[in-house]
């Protein structure tokens, strides 16, 4: 999506050819019409399947799954949390471990079992996919509700962190709003 | 706002006359539309004011700021976060202190002081407002910035616990979605 580049090369910073830190509309301030106009996109690359339902995981997925929601006509969202094990009962939950590549750590992420149903499709969102680590923890969240996830929908994607290839291989449709291959002299390369 | 009572008296759990749960349709599954509806409204009860900037808090503040930037002709929001003092410079963030009241802990919340600038006129949005701690921790964010917090959306309010004369006796228009007066029997007065 070219506007989704285009925003990235504008406010966009990326630090040490490593980290991009797009906290100006992404996760911290958020730019609403940007993710509408990606929502919308989404909407149109998903346009051959039903999906009942969005999974994200909080906190920066909570603004990109609302513009998905909005977009694909109200359908309800979800976002799993990160939880500490000790106030969550199995029984009621769906749990998952979810490696953060930025910090290094293992959470536990779940999702009430009332809001995740067998037979649903769902479409997982997400701000940034790099290994894949949180969307594969929601994958498994969906696969112990017996949802269908369908596909994945993300803003960023660093491709050269293989999420994509591992999401694909698992035959789920990925859509990103920038695909960043690398990064050169500080800058992306889509 | 009576749509927002209605959501509440078919889908709200309270337990114990103590603890309403929403999380079906607030902050854990998500309903756009009633979202959407609710910031509709804000909008006509600040009619007659300039607002610039949305703030919020993570995580459930976020789909309710977003909704209501939207709302708002796609006006930038910006979450605080809860964030660990060891990860944050001082001389990058505001910071101040939230009590919670649910959990009886202490959380920092910081801004980036890129999204919070001196002269704005900023409206501050919530999920719910108990005895007013997130509310007064982000208006604190707001002084620290020279930014002037004009006002206070609130999704569902607990009028009983007192965080509504706070705020509106620092001069706070505040405007909820539903404002509950009590619980008896476990269904909430309004």
């Amino acid at each position: 999506m070219h506007f989704f580049e285009e925003k990235i090369l504008h406010d966009g910073r990326i630090i040490d050819d490593d980290i991009l830190k797009v906290d100006s509309f992404l996760n911290h301030q958020v730019d609403v019409k940007l993710l509408r106009e990606f929502a919308l996109a989404v909407k149109a690359a998903f346009a051959d399947m039903r999906i009942d339902r969005i999974l994200t995981i909080e906190t920066s997925g909570v603004a990109v799954a609302f513009a998905v929601a909005e977009a694909l006509g109200d359908i309800p969202f979800v976002f799993a949390k990160k939880s500490k094990s000790k106030t969550v009962d199995p029984y009621d939950v769906y749990l998952s471990q979810v490696k953060s590549f930025t910090r290094g750590s293992v959470s536990e992420i779940t999702v009430s079992k009332r809001f995740l149903n067998e037979g649903e499709n769902v479409l997982i969102v997400d701000d940034f996919l790099a290994e894949g680590n949180a969307s594969l923890g929601l994958l498994d969240l969906c696969r112990q509700a017996k949802a269908n996830a369908v596909g994945v929908a993300i803003a960023i994607e660093k491709v050269f962190q293989g999420g994509r290839a591992k999401l694909e291989n698992l035959g789920l449709r990925v859509v990103a709003g920038a695909s960043i291959k690398a990064f050169h002299d500080n800058k992306p390369v889509f």
